[in-house]
């Protein structure tokens, strides 16, 4: 399917599926499945799973459901890497593009990245992204964590293409860099996906709020595919998966339960509201360009 | 006033003052200093009146309501200066620092610009700060608006001192580039105070988001000064001046009326966000310098 071919679709049906996530890695696959299954049932064109769909969100269980990810496709084995044959799998028999949220990814040194792998509808794998900015947080009396305690980071801003726009990928934290998603802006995207387990603490001070200002600022539309809260996990996700127009509007979301979040997302929105505020084109890089940091 | 003598106040009263604007120049200038009386009788430290708070905000008044400021103190004239002189003493018979929303500016050129002058208590300038990022947007059926037509654009990143801490300024559109708060935050800003006339369109969509995405992003307080809608007006300020803290909690907010919206706030706080969530420090500069804008 090439771009050019299918330049001018406009109308994109996203589902952001908000599945619940246990210790059984085989049983956190096969929902996974069957979400992306019932969601392409309903029309989607483009699904997104979770952040850390396959294992719980804990920095000593990364290493432990962490898998290597083939180099190509001929070298997929399903005994070896159940989950990116999972996803290839689950977005040929759907016809989708799917976001494959992130699992843990080992690499050849033994090193540990929390990963999204994209799947194109013929299963091929578009991108392969992974989380540049780590999640290290202290908030007293709130959430403390450490990815880096086991996990390494990525180095790639990611975007992948589609018939109806280019798409961009971050994970989690990584929405809390603005700097990240204008360069998503200025790669072309017109829609940014963020897998992304926000917790009850963060959640409801910034989840919302990070969607809309990334959407606004950016003037794209932006979709989040949270985990369902599980009751027996450490972490408690905050959910709210979500979809946000160019204009900051929350165009569908959820509360904590597993649920699938769906929207038709018009991508000529982008272009209007870009054309209404233009902003990308009255960026002053002439003033900014001249400011030196100050030591603070 | 030296800021290393008085290091470590961390607590600082701010009052937003949404006054009314009118078509009467020297009433504007009465209603302006007499709020600005009113907050500091208060206990108000820092004072912002409005953007425009001597005219109409209209690009065919702008040029009529224009003022020269003078160069220093001693060229200061009453007759010629009233906008600038009735700042001057505001900030000094209440012994306030004064961020004086906006006015029409002309230069020795007969150029106008949409121009902050920031007061001490002494009554000194302290900073001068020319609209950065012009108003030029076109939302069918919602708002138009060109400065452009009789505006020049400002070229310099705002920032003053205080014993408190350093004090960005940003006017309105400002508020939507996101590069422009994240140089003052460069600089070491704790606060960014925004003189700002949103509408009836764009308020109600992104007045409060922008301030709070500012405020998270670059982890410190946000505060805005509007106008009173003025039902006489043809262009309807959507007021809404706020305070908002570097979790993105709004402190103070009012609805369009005239009012003036008070919080004092801990600066503290500023550090105490940047420390449990460190953004600031956890940046991929190495990443982002890599990317290159496409072209899209």
């Amino acid at each position: 399917m090439s771009v050019a071919a299918d330049a001018g679709k406009k109308l994109l049906k996203l589902a952001m599926c908000q599945v619940m996530v246990g210790t059984d890695k085989v049983a956190n696959l096969a929902s996974a499945r069957k979400a992306v299954q019932e969601a392409a049932s309903k029309g989607a064109q483009l699904i997104s799973l979770p952040e850390c769909f396959n294992s719980p969100y804990a920095t000593d269980q990364f290493p432990v459901y962490a898998e290597e990810i083939p180099a190509s496709a001929s070298e997929l084995d399903a005994e070896k890497h159940p989950s990116t044959a999972m996803l290839v799998e689950a977005a040929k028999e759907s016809k989708v593009f799917l976001v494959g949220g992130s699992f843990p990814e080992k690499d050849a040194e033994g090193k540990v990245y929390n990963t999204c792998l994209v799947i194109s509808p013929e299963g091929e794998v578009l991108a392969k992204h992974r989380k540049v900015h780590l999640f290290d947080i202290d908030v007293p009396g709130g959430v403390t964590f450490k990815e880096s305690d086991t996990l390494s980071a990525g180095d790639q801003v990611t975007v992948f293409d589609t018939p109806y726009c280019k798409v961009g990928v971050g994970i989690c934290y990584d929405i809390r860099f603005a700097e990240y998603a204008m360069l998503l802006r200025q790669q072309g995207c017109k829609l940014i996906v963020w897998p992304g387990a926000f917790n009850t603490t963060t959640g409801p001070a910034h989840w919302e709020l990070l969607q809309r200002a990334r959407a606004v600022d950016n003037q794209l539309f932006c979709a989040t595919a949270s985990p369902a809260r599980n009751p027996d996990s450490k972490y408690q996700a905050w959910g709210h998966s979500s979809i946000i127009s160019p204009w900051g509007e929350v165009l569908a979301t959820t509360e904590h339960d597993a649920d699938i979040v769906y929207a038709e997302i018009d991508l000529g929105r982008a272009d209007e509201v870009r054309t209404n505020i233009p902003i990308s084109k009255q960026v002053r890089t002439d003033v900014y360009s001249q400011v030196k940091p100050a030591a603070n």
